[in-house]
C-alpha cells in the first residue's frame, strides 16, 4: 500500500526547486534548477536502494532488482517543466514511481521482475524543440548525435554543452522495458467535467511543430504606401491567422495553438522585416494531421509571395497518432475498477514519454483529473485524493506485471 | 554659396558615431550613441562660433547674431534614429543648417535676424513615445513633466534619468522664432519616381500611435479545446489585420504598420497569456483617421472579450494633421525654381519637428529624393546632387528671411 503523507510530501519537495514567486514552477530543461532537481531526484533513489543509470541525453534511471534477470517494469515521466509551469506535470508520474519502490521496501516485497522508475530529458520541448526529446532518444525515435546538436527556440544554449555543465551526459546503454506505465495528469478539462476519477489512456494524439521565419525590408511606417511595403510581421500574422482557421475548419479534436511569436525591429514606426512564430498543430487522425501542415505551409509560402517576402519554415517536431497497448489499456480500467475508481477510457491531447516506448513494449497511461483543465499554467492542480488513486491504481499494476 | 565638400563631410562623419557594422546607424534617443552624436554637434556649433543652449528636454540650438534684435530665423530637425535607421533622417536637416552657418561665417554676411540651427530631442518616438518629444516640449504641445516621466517601449530607461545620464537636461527657455525651416529626405518614394527635385511639403499627415495590451490564460496547446482557451496572441493578431484591412479599406493615403508585437510566455506548446501590440495610423484627413482609431480600438475590444481576455489600450501618439505657412511653401517653391531645381507640392508622410512649429511661427519644410523611397532602414540613401541642391535651397530662404 502507498504512503499518501509521504507521495504528497515528495510533490511539495520537488515543487520547492524552481518554485516561481505566487505559484508554479519553472524548472526548464538543463537548466541550473533542472540540475537541482536531477541531483535531489539521483539522491532520493539511492536513499531507496536503486542502482542509478544515466544515458547520453541526460535519462535518469534507478533499478530495484528482481528475483528473475528480466527486462524491468518501467514507471516513469519528466520533471522538466514549461516557463510557467505546476507542480504535477510529469513530476507525478516520476515520484509516484518512487513513492511505488518506497511502497515495495517497506513491505519487504520481492518483484519477480526488477522495477524501475525514470525521468527523461526534456519532455516539455519548452526550451529545445522537439519534445519528449530523452524518452525518445532512449527508444530510438529520435537520432542521439541530432539531438544533443539541437539549439535552444531561443537561442541561448546547445543540449550537449548544457548536459555536459550540468553533469548530466552519461554513458549508460538504454533498455527496453517489459512494460511501460506513466501516471500523468490530464492536462484538459474532460475527467473533471465528466466527473471521473481515472482516465484510462488510449493513445497520444499526433504532434506536428513548424517554425516559419519570414524576411521582409524594414521601412518607414509613414512614408511607404501600403502597395510598396514588404512587411514581414504581417506575413506572420496571417499565417497565425491561418492555424488557427484551420482549427476551427476542422472542428475538434483538432488544435492549433502559435506560441512564439517574434518580429524585428520591434519599433512603433518601422515595418518589421524579420519575423518568426512557432505552430503547434494537434490531431488524432495523422491523415487529417498531414494535411493540416500541408495547408498551413502552403499558405505561408502563398502568403509570403504576395507581399514580396522570402519564408523558410522546418518541422520542430513529428509526432504521428500512437495508439498504446490494448491489453495493458484493458488492465488500466480493470485496475481502477477494482479500488472502486470511475474509470473512462480517452486519448491524450498532450504528448508524453510513454508514447515513445510504445511501438517497442506494451505501454499505457494512468490520467488523474486537472482542475479547470489548466496545465502548463502556473494554477495547474490536482486533488490529492487523485493523486493518490492514480498513485495506488499504478501500483497495483506493477505488482501485476512485475508478479509480486 | 554653400560648399558640397564640407558639408558632405560633415555628413560622414556623424554617420561614423553609432555606425552600425555594414552601414546604416543605430544613435536611438538618449542612448550613448546619441550622447556622442550630440557632444560631436554642440562641439562644432561652438567652433562655428554659435551661441548654444540647451533646454528641460534636452534640445541643442546654437545662435549667430544678427544686426537687429528680432527673433531668429531657425532652422532644424534631429539626431537621434531608428535601431535601424540611415545616415540622412534628420542628420540633413541639422547639419545643413551647419554648413549654412559655415556659409555665412566664410562670406562674412550679416544677417538681420539671428540665425539658429537646433537638434531635437528624440523625434524618432523609437525609444520613447510620442515622436517629435522634444519639438513638441519646445513649442507647447507636449508637457515637460509628462514627457520626463516616459518610460523606454521596452521597459528600459526613462527620459528624466536618460538626460540626466547624458547631461543633456538643460534650463535654457524655449524661443519661439520667426520663422522655421526644416530640410529632411522625403523618406518615400514620391519625388524619386517622379523625378523632381526638390518637394515644397504643405503638410504634414495626421499620427496616431495606440499601444495594445491583451490579457487572457496560458493552457496547454495540446489539451486544450479550441473553445476553451483565452488567447491573448490570437487577439493580438486579430487587432493587427484589422489594422491591415483598415488600410486596405480607406485605401491610399491611409497607412497602417503594427512594429512592435510580443506575446508571452513564448512557448511552443503553450496558449500566450499576454500580448502586446502597438499600431501606427496614419491620414492627411484628420477626420478619417480618428474614425480609423475608433474602429481599431472597438474592434480590439470586441475581439478581446470574444476570447474571454481582458483589454487595455492607451494612446502613445496623436498628432493630428498640420498645414504649412502658405506663403512660406510658395518662397520654398520659388527658391527652388530660381536655382533651376524642379519642385513639386506635397504632403509628408512621416513625422517632422517642423509639425509642432507650425501652429506657432511661419513654418515649412524641404524635401529632397529617397532612393527606393526607403528609409527607417539602413539602405537609406539620397544623392550627393540632391543633398547639395536642398542645402542651398535651404540658404537662400534662410538669407530670403533673416534678411542679407
Ligand atoms: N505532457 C506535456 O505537457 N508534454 C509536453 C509536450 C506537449 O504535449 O507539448
Ligand atoms: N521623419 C521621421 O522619420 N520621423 C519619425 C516620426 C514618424 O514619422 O514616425
Amino acid at each position: 500500500e502507498i504512503c499518501p503523507d509521504r507521495m504528497l510530501a515528495r510533490l511539495a519537495e520537488l515543487g520547492r526547486i524552481g518554485a516561481l514567486e505566487g505559484g508554479g514552477v519553472c524548472r526548464l530543461a538543463l537548466t541550473e534548477a533542472d540540475k537541482s532537481g536531477r541531483d535531489w531526484l539521483v539522491a532520493g533513489m539511492r536513499a531507496l536502494g536503486l542502482t542509478v543509470s544515466i544515458d547520453g541525453i541526460g535519462n535518469i534511471w534507478g533499478i530495484r532488482p528482481g528475483t528473475g534477470d528480466g527486462a524491468p517494469v518501467m514507471v516513469g515521466s519528466h520533471i522538466d517543466t514549461v516557463a510557467t509551469g505546476g507542480l504535477y506535470d510529469g513530476a507525478l508520474g516520476v515520484l509516484a514511481g518512487m513513492e511505488i519502490i518506497a511502497a515495495l521496501n517497506t513491505s519487504e516485497a520481492r518483484t519477480q521482475r526488477p522495477v524501475a522508475v525514470a525521468a527523461f530529458t526534456n519532455e516539455e520541448g519548452a526550451r529545445f524543440a522537439p519534445d519528449m526529446m530523452g524518452s525518445g532518444v532512449h527508444q530510438g525515435a529520435l537520432d542521439l548525435d541530432e539531438m544533443l546538436a539541437v539549439t535552444a527556440t531561443d537561442g541561448r544554449g546547445v543540449v550537449k554543452e548544457d548536459l555536459d555543465r550540468i553533469g548530466y551526459r552519461g554513458d549508460a546503454a538504454p533498455i527496453t522495458p517489459a512494460a511501460f506505465l506513466e501516471l500523468h495528469i490530464e492536462q484538459g478539462p474532460v475527467l473533471e467535467q465528466d466527473g471521473v476519477r481515472i482516465g484510462a489512456v488510449t493513445g497520444v494524439q499526433g504532434i506536428h511543430w513548424t517554425e516559419f521565419t519570414v524576411h521582409g525590408q524594414t521601412n518607414h511606417a509613414g512614408t511607404t504606401p501600403m502597395a510598396l511595403r514588404r512587411d514581414a510581421g504581417q506575413v506572420a500574422m496571417r499565417i497565425a491567422r491561418e492555424a488557427d482557421a484551420i482549427a476551427a475548419d476542422n472542428g475538434p479534436p483538432q488544435v492549433a495553438t502559435v506560441g512564439v511569436f517574434e518580429v524585428s525591429p520591434g519599433l512603433v514606426n518601422v515595418v518589421p522585416d524579420h519575423a518568426r512564430l512557432t505552430v503547434d498543430l494537434r490531431n488524432t487522425d495523422g491523415a487529417v494531421l498531414e494535411a493540416a501542415t500541408r495547408r498551413l505551409t502552403g499558405f505561408a509560402e502563398a502568403a509570403a509571395a504576395e507581399a514580396g517576402c522570402t519564408l523558410t519554415h522546418r518541422p520542430l517536431a513529428r509526432f504521428a497518432p500512437v495508439a498504446f497497448d490494448a491489453g495493458l489499456v484493458d488492465k488500466v480500467e480493470a485496475a481502477a475498477r477494482s479500488r472502486q475508481l470511475s474509470v473512462k477510457r480517452m486519448p491524450s491531447g498532450a504528448g508524453h514519454d510513454a508514447q515513445m516506448f510504445a511501438p517497442n513494449c506494451p505501454t499505457a497511461m494512468i490520467f488523474i483529473p486537472s482542475h479547470k483543465g489548466l496545465s502548463h499554467n502556473v494554477k495547474e492542480h490536482s486533488d490529492e485524493a487523485d493523486i493518490i488513486a492514480g498513485t495506488q491504481v499504478l501500483l497495483d499494476l506493477v505488482c501485476d506485471l512485475a508478479g509480486v
